[in-house]
């Protein structure tokens, strides 16, 4: 199926959602959003992410992130369910908006349609999908989990530090990074360029091929 | 751009590897499989990531989940690298396949093409693209990462641990799961089917709503 993929404008849509009609780029407008789908409103698995999601809200505004809901459910339905996402972890509160998709034309355009998974019509409905929109409303990163599989909310804030950072100091996140931990130098850097640019030093790994590619620095205190 | 998704087939093709030809379907066989791509060999990102794949790779074996990585170098610089990328953390071992796809037709066919990043001639380079791929070939989960932005292979195990207790068990596992911890039972069951199927019983949470749909068990023991 075609989609939305890394790279990708997010298209600029107008829907309804539990805070009023939302225009995706103007919601997103210049720091960084997070678009993420549900499968349906009084389900289990979506129950615990949402509320997930409520309870991480903090650490999301901290870095200027914006959270947005969406599934097929309408709103009315959606602001029901908010009772229950927030009776299930009292102090977890839903402060961010989701959007209703009763037609699934953004689903469909988002790339957050499940091919498993069915209304009792025979509709479609969304996946789990998440999308990290950047300041220039494109895919920054996307992770697309099933309907079975609930997302590790930890990963997605990890995520933004990681493209964060990178975005900001023009450095790079190696595997299992976490903020604090040393970046690497993008190899478009030469030497004489890293030497200025992190007055820190960097540490270039010792490997057989002596290329001197990976280099570690301290950038970001 | 169009590309492959959640419930899509992976499309079967041949590629050289560092372990010769590989055809896909062939190499997923009956269990799961996680095709994984990276910009390119001799960068820094990549290395720490091959890396750690290599260093998780008893766990995925444990889980019946083969490795497959990709990149669009020749096999001869695959395994040139290979020799960088064990010196960098000695005992992890790349003992799994990197296929070289220099014609770009896999990286497109499976959504792994990076809009942002081009080799010094102007083609295309893969993102970070990792999809899980199901013993039916399809494609269970996807996470897409950016060429700035290393993987958390942590969370890539939680994921097949998550996806295999659901497939296993005929159940759902909520944001955050960890195995071990207690899962959710699917909408389509009902109280009584389950009272059969998890002898251990359930608990259901009490929501405003009283629909009675959040239910945790410890079916997996």
């Amino acid at each position: 199926m075609p989609g939305l993929t890394l790279g990708d404008t997010v298209p600029n849509l107008e829907l309804d959602s539990t805070h009023g009609k939302i225009r995706i780029h103007d919601f997103v407008g210049h720091g960084y959003a997070i678009i993420f789908s549900h499968p349906g409103d009084f389900t289990p698995v979506c129950t615990t992410e949402l509320s997930a999601m409520a309870g991480y809200a903090k650490e999301f505004e901290k870095r200027g992130v914006k959270l947005l809901g969406i599934s097929c459910d309408d709103v009315k339905s959606h602001k029901e369910w908010i009772k229950d996402i927030e009776a299930y972890k009292p102090g977890n509160r839903v402060t961010y908006p989701i959007m209703a998709d009763p037609d699934r034309q953004a689903i469909r355009q988002l790339n957050m349609v499940d091919p498993d998974e069915k209304d009792s019509d025979g509709g479609e409905l969304p996946s789990r999908a998440l999308h990290i929109v950047g300041p220039d409303k494109k895919v920054k990163l996307s992770i697309l989990y099933p309907a079975c599989a609930g997302r590790n909310i930890d990963e997605v804030v990890r995520a933004v530090d990681a493209l964060q950072t990178a975005a900001k100091h023009a450095v790079a996140t190696p595997a299992n990074w976490r903020p604090g931990e040393r970046v690497v130098i993008p190899p478009g850097v030469s030497d004489e360029e890293a030497r200025r640019k992190f007055p820190k030093g960097f540490d270039t790994a010792d490997l057989p091929s002596r290329k001197g590619y990976l280099r570690f620095t301290e950038c970001c205190g």
